[in-house]
């Protein structure tokens, strides 16, 4: 049986580059040959023992690759085609699929939801920090890469485009619209840039580090406001007068940014939340008009399957938006453990990390 | 200068029934003088002193009358009409109307919106549990009465029936949805009579009160139940075969029947919370899905104008619904002390009481 | 190899019952014993060479049955379970289903969408008019029947139910609107119905059949228009003061009442279009006014798949509706072309018929 | 009682530069200076007698100036301040108004709605192509202008911008759709403008001006299409590979074009007209998929209001767009005789005029 390379969770604290065989290939899966994937903020909190998976899992969500072997009922595709499929990856059969719910996908259950069911990269299955990755029910997941875009131009699509987007797009920004967004790590980014891709007039990034302020210029922040130097609720309501934002974009998943979006809220408007909490959060009353401010909060977890990819990647080859940027290092597979350290502490300015096997 | 009647807050305590001038009458107003009106929980809410406002308030915002005269601008209407207005009254020219926010009307301010701002009866300007009330803005604000509707039939639209309807519009039930509505008040009955006419096919009304899951079962409740004897959460969850329901009203206004509809969601399920809230809330990790359950949070401020009140009052003159059964007690103005004392304290079965000046 | 009969399109003007194998079962298929199916007026058409079938199809997208062989990779069901299809049976992973555009399924194009693509059954694979169906990506499809529902109480979800709420579902009917339905066949009834379930609060019917008036009335109508005996664009303008309707469905196919809607409409209004035509259509200048009306002209193919099913199978098990009434008359399979001869020429104030194998 | 210069419709082929009497203002008014103004297709339409209005109407509906003069009710204004108010001046308070239907605004009628009844200026009260205009309800309509943006900057913003991203709004397009644009005149050109700025990663212009085709490029067409040399319909599909463009922008209002949307739309996809029709229009059989391709059709009046106003100004003022380039020509209002020569005549690749009085 041949082996390939595969970053694994062991145990809390520890995620190691080991062998694992190459895994067969059922009647609807493709195994895909990687040749880029990286490491997303949810692998660390995996790392550290917060997210807990099965020992022994591969780790990784973001696939970059080629078709080594098609399942024998997968049609539409060819062997040696570059595709990638997104972090979530649907079934396209359970009711939550059927309702355009993907994300919640609970197939095998018997309603047919299940919390967070359709991330299984990395999660339920074995991920794509490896030489190969089997990726399932492939006819609903396997999106080719339009010839030009390289593996980095794609790279965010899986989940940090996904993702930041789907943040803009929850909240039905409107052409014209005021837009905060709270952090600026690589989701973020993605929905500052997300934001004014839809119309936004204004968008309004905010963080503490100078060098994501710089990238959230780029990626079409009108404003920036460096929340350790002032506070960020009184900046934007000074900057809009008084009147507050249309929509608030949460990206980092802590109370302290979940409550200030809320504050600089207009009435009426709406707090998209893309972060991932690891607390009960509190909903201010004052900021919350005690339940009387027409207020909407929308949660999203990264929308996958073939048709966003595809969606995504033509706005990337369209020009309408370059993520190239947001990889600042790059290692071999074989170094991925050295990865980890650099990521998972946020050293040496660090946005997201190219892996190729 | 002629007087009225007119029930007055004169500190926290002590709503009293005292003399007024009757109030002149503007360009675009309409002195409409109240044939029957109500006590709302709000109301209770200020009287205990629970929600500020300025000492010789007129209180009261659910006014059903015949227009005595009409401000000089005003068109379309003739004196001696009969109408109701809405408890929110909105101005029709801020920018928050303008956005269809009339709710949230900020008339006045730079920017145009203000949180609760449409809300102007015993609140911001006297309200109608008096002989007269003054209507802003009569043309934005005044709807004709359906021949062959009583007063006590329409009483309900100014707030109960807006409001009440609203958590079930906001959170777009759709045709076959499942939904849960928390309390069976006047608010929750008429959520339960809004999630049924809108399409749910399951309704399921918790309360506490045996005589209020009764009038549920009236209102188009599937199913009732008695949280003071079962864990409404675990018999939801039971009755839905462990899915959830797609929809959770809460209509109360307090942290446990908010977090129990967060309990009862299934994943990408809509919160659509009615209740006035008295203290910050907790949004508890497990249900929230730590942020990843596509969750929608959604509140709603009674909608108002004339054009909501003509849609209600047709749906009760098409018969789809009979609130009159909500009137449990009458009163003349002249007791509106011993109303507020019965419908404060919640005795004798009341829901709600009808006021006749 | 085991035969079958079945309900074979010949040749136009010739549907005739003959034998064919009983299909083999793929990894993704159910094989399901019909028990109980129905002609559509679709079928008519195709029966009439109207629209274009392949000789030696069978006929019929309606069926309820029995699962009596699953495919190898099928989980969830159980050989013996009672289920329907609907009659779109998608795929689950073309980009239009993706999209939530099931019915326009382009599973196998180099795109993914196809228009009418998810239509399969008695359209581009064989039908359900016959003693067994297969049912292909079963696991998309196949919705258990809730206990204690007959076979005839749900033989109209797979399409006429379907159709027929879709047209008030697509229409975004509101609670308090006027909404008319143009014919009041099977669709138009079920939109009848739809309309009256969505809140609307004046339904009006219109045909020419008088028989078809009394089921519209049972089915929700509040008014009925006889269009043998009167002008129904007169005579709704007439019953809103002049004003239109908020939404006019469409349920016939032609130029007469596709005009009628656009005349019946309110300024901003929606025309939802559920007929099949079959000549080119002609907007009126004048009730479109000009393309200046902002009007919405929306139409819907029967939704499918088996999150459809449930959903409308509960709303029946609710007792929101009663389907039953509309089956008319009974025939076996083995006189399926007397019931063709029956329902093709309307005889017998026929309204649906149904066919037991 | 002083007079002004004003623009006035003789009759059919006639509009003439005469004196009017400066207006009165009443309670509700402004008094507005102009200091620059536009002629629209939609004036030229009158000018032909094309669009009847009534004799000595001055004409034009795109007002940029300064308060004169405001009415006794008016407030949070000043005298001397910069604004402009949309070419729809609504009410406020019809019930289409409240319904968030603004161009149907049927203040005055029983029911609240009359077909473009928001269009006042320059079609049922007097316009601005005048050296003042008085803006009805000027609470509603008066958008003061950002400091920074010139008269030529904003012009745009009444009609033309309105109503070309009305087109993009209206069809909901989503970040990644294609869309196809027909005709660049003014409106086409901003509705190019409107689709790339709503996210489309795909925006294809056709026009068959070669200067024209140029100008889509600068406002965002990704391709141009010249369809006096290719049929546009092959073309297009051609571009996506035969699927189709997700929406469709009308921007013509002629059958040719209108036909040509339906022609290149995917299933499921969306026609957005934005043309001022003159002849009843033909939906071809086979491109509407006989009623069942999930087809939507939708038309949009150019919004108005000061809120509107204020968010295109705010698009403008961001540098998300630049549609000073579009006035091609200048002219003082005393030449407006010639300017309505030139531009009835599309002379000299002229796309906008700016008249000053």
């Amino acid at each position: 049986m041949p082996k390939m390379k595969a970053a694994i969770f062991v145990e809390p604290g520890r995620i190691v580059l080991d062998e694992k065989p190459i895994p067969d290939v059922g009647p609807l899966d493709a195994l895909v040959r990687v040749t880029t994937t990286t490491i997303c903020g949810t692998d660390v909190h995996i790392l550290k023992g917060e997210y807990p998976v099965a020992k022994g899992l591969t780790i990784g969500h973001e696939p970059v690759g080629v078709i080594e072997k098609l399942g024998s009922a997968v049609q539409g595709y060819r062997e040696g085609q570059r595709v990638i499929a997104g972090a979530i990856t649907p079934s396209g059969w359970s009711n939550a699929c059927l309702c355009g719910s993907c994300s919640q996908d609970g197939a095998g259950t018997a309603h047919g939801w299940k919390p967070l069911g359709g991330w299984r990269f990395g999660n339920t299955i074995d991920g794509c920090q490896a030489e190969y990755v089997l990726v399932p029910d492939a006819m609903v997941n396997l999106a080719p890469v339009p010839d030009g875009l390289t593996d980095e131009q794609v790279l965010m699509c899986p989940d940090i485009m996904s993702t930041g987007f789907s943040g803009a797009e929850s909240a039905g920004i409107r052409i014209g619209d005021i837009v905060a967004v709270f952090a600026q790590g690589p989701i973020g980014l993605c929905a500052t840039a997300g934001a004014k891709l839809s119309g936004a007039s204004t968008v309004i990034g905010v963080d503490r580090i100078a060098g994501r302020l710089e990238m959230a210029k780029k990626m079409g922040a009108d404003h920036v406001v460096d929340s350790s130097r002032v506070d960020p609720v009184e900046e934007i309501l000074r900057l809009t007068g008084g009147r507050g934002v249309d929509v608030a974009i949460e990206a980092l998943g802590i109370q302290q940014t979940f409550e200030a979006c809320l504050r600089v809220l207009r009435p009426g408007g709406t707090l998209s939340s893309l972060g991932v909490y690891s607390t009960d959060l509190t909903i201010p009353l004052g900021p919350f008009a005690a339940g009387l401010g027409d207020h909407k909060i929308i949660t999203t977890l990264c929308p996958g399957g073939k048709e966003r990819m595809r969606r995504l990647m033509a706005v990337i080859a369209a020009n309408r938006i370059d993520l190239g940027a947001m990889v600042t290092h790059r290692f071999k597979l074989d170094d991925i453990e050295a990865a980890y350290e650099l990521f998972g502490n946020q050293r040496d300015g660090v946005l997201k990390v190219a892996i190729t096997p």
